[in-house]
C-alpha cells in the first residue's frame, strides 16, 4: 500500500518540477519521496503528463538513457500567453508612459513579478530546445525578465555592468556606439562571471537600434562565447535596418509621438 | 459528476497557487475552472491544505468574508531552508571568492534563479502577514534576491539607480555616505515608481556600515514611504556598531583575511 494518496504525489510532483523548469529528475527520486515502486510513480507521471497537456500548463518531457528522467518544461506553446500578450500591449500603448526625451516608462510592468515571470517565459520559449549555459544581460532594467528567462532554461544570470564599479576582479571592458545616439559608452564584465566558449542568449528590455546587443556581442566574442538568439521585449520600428540581424522581440513599437500623446505598438508576428 | 479528477484540481490549484504567491483567490475562481460545486472546491482546498503541512511546501490560509477566498503564503517556517542555508554558508567560505580590496565574489550564488528564489523567499519570511506594498532595492547586485522577495509577497519591486541615467522621468535624488569608506554617493528615484504613503521592505545584497541601506531610507522619506524593515543577504560583523538599526541578514561575514586565505560565514541566529 502506499503511504500517499494519489493526489498527494501528483500535485507534490508537479510542484517540485514546475520550481526546478527544465531540471532533470530521475524517476528514484519520486520512488524514494513518496516509497513507491517504479510502476507507480511511472503511472504517476503519465497521468501529470495529460493534466498539464489537459490545462495548457507546460509540457513534461522523457528523457531516456542511464541518466535519464523527466525534466518539466515550463512554455509548450505560446498559445497559452495570447492573452498576457494582448493585455500588456493595451497598457504599453497609454500615452501616460510617454517620458520627454523619447523614452517609455515601462517600469511597472518590468518591475512587476508575475509580469516579469511570464515575459521571461516567452523570451525563453526558442530556445526550450536548445542547450543553453547562461542568459546575458546589461544592467538595469533588463534584469528581472533576464533574471526570469533564466529560471525558465535552468541556468545562470549573467549581468554585465555598464560602470567601472566592478567589485568582482579581473574584467574585460569593450566600447560601444549606442546607435540612435551616437554616443560611446562602456560595458564590462568580469571574467570569472563566464566560463569560455559558453553558448548564451541575449535578454535586453528595449531596442532601437541594436548598438546594446551589438555591444553585448562582441564583449561575448572576448569571452568565445557564441550567441545562440538575442531577445528583447520592444523593438522601434525605427531604424528599420538594425545594427544586428540575430534578435527577436515581444513587441514593436510602431510610432511614439509626444505631440499627438500617442503611443502605437504591435504584438510581434511570431506570437500572434 | 465532476469533469475533472480529484487529482487534477488539487495539482492545478497548487499549480496556480504557487505561480501566484500571497494572492487573494476567490473559491468562485476555481469552481468555474473545474465546473465543481462549492462543497467540492472546498473540500479540494482542505485536501490539499494537509499536503502542502505534510510536505512542508508553505500554506494555504483563508481570508474569511465576502471579499475573502484564500492565498498561498510560500514559506511558512523557516526550518524548510535549514540545509539551503548550511549549503550556501559552506559555498560562501571557499577562499577562491575573496577579490582583492576586501570584496566578495557572490554573482554565481545570487544570480543562480534557483538560489535567489530561495534567498527571496527567506527574505520575505518577516513580512508575510504585513501589509507590504512594494520592495525597493539599489542596483545592481540585489536585483534578482530583491525581485524574487518580491514576487514571493505579490508585490511590485521598485529599483533605485545609482547614477543620472534614469529615463523614466523627473526623479529625486539624495546623496549619502558609503559607510566603511566615507565616500559621497548619489541614488535617485523616479517619482512615478512609488506612490507616497507606500509599505516598503529594502532589500539588498551585502552590508557594511549600513550606509546604502540608510541612504534607502532617507529617498524613502522622500517619498514619505514607511520602512518596515531592511533585509539584507551577508552583513560584516565588523564594525559591528551600523548606521541603521532596523534591519536582519541572513548571514554574517565573521572575518575575510586576504593573507591568510580565509573567509569565516555564520548563518544569523533567527535563522539556525
Amino acid at each position: 500500500m502506499n503511504i500517499y494518496k494519489r493526489y498527494e504525489r501528483i500535485s507534490v510532483i508537479l510542484k517540485i518540477l514546475s520550481e526546478n523548469p527544465n531540471t532533470l529528475f530521475n524517476l528514484n527520486y519520486f520512488m524514494d519521496l513518496f516509497k513507491t515502486a517504479k510502476s507507480t510513480a511511472s503511472e504517476d507521471i503519465e497521468i501529470l503528463k495529460s493534466t498539464l497537456k489537459k490545462f495548457g500548463f507546460g509540457e513534461i518531457k522523457t528523457v531516456a538513457g542511464a541518466g535519464g528522467g523527466i525534466k518539466y518544461i515550463p512554455i509548450n506553446s505560446i498559445d497559452s500567453y495570447h492573452e498576457f500578450m494582448i493585455d500588456i500591449c493595451k497598457k504599453l500603448e497609454d500615452p501616460k508612459r510617454i517620458i520627454p526625451g523619447g523614452f517609455l516608462y515601462t517600469a511597472d510592468i518590468i518591475y512587476s513579478p508575475s509580469a516579469a515571470n511570464k515575459i521571461g517565459e516567452i523570451l525563453s520559449h526558442p530556445f526550450q530546445e536548445k542547450e543553453v549555459d547562461a542568459v546575458v544581460t546589461v544592467e538595469t532594467k533588463g534584469i528581472p525578465i533576464a533574471l526570469m528567462c533564466a529560471r525558465s532554461l535552468n541556468v545562470p544570470l549573467v549581468i554585465i555592468r555598464q560602470d567601472n564599479r566592478v567589485t568582482e576582479g579581473s574584467s574585460v571592458s569593450i566600447n560601444y556606439v549606442s546607435g540612435s545616439k551616437m554616443q560611446i559608452r562602456a560595458m564590462s564584465l568580469s571574467r570569472r562571471s563566464l566560463e569560455r566558449n559558453s553558448k548564451v542568449v541575449l535578454i535586453d528590455d528595449f531596442m532601437k537600434a541594436g548598438g546594446t546587443i551589438k555591444g553585448m556581442m562582441e564583449l561575448m566574442n572576448e569571452f568565445d562565447a557564441e550567441v545562440l538568439g538575442a531577445g528583447v521585449m520592444i523593438a522601434t520600428k525605427e531604424p528599420e535596418v538594425k545594427v544586428v540581424k540575430n534578435y527577436f522581440s515581444l513587441f514593436t513599437l510602431v510610432e511614439m509621438d509626444e505631440e499627438k500623446n500617442l503611443i502605437e505598438m504591435e504584438i510581434s508576428d511570431w506570437l500572434k
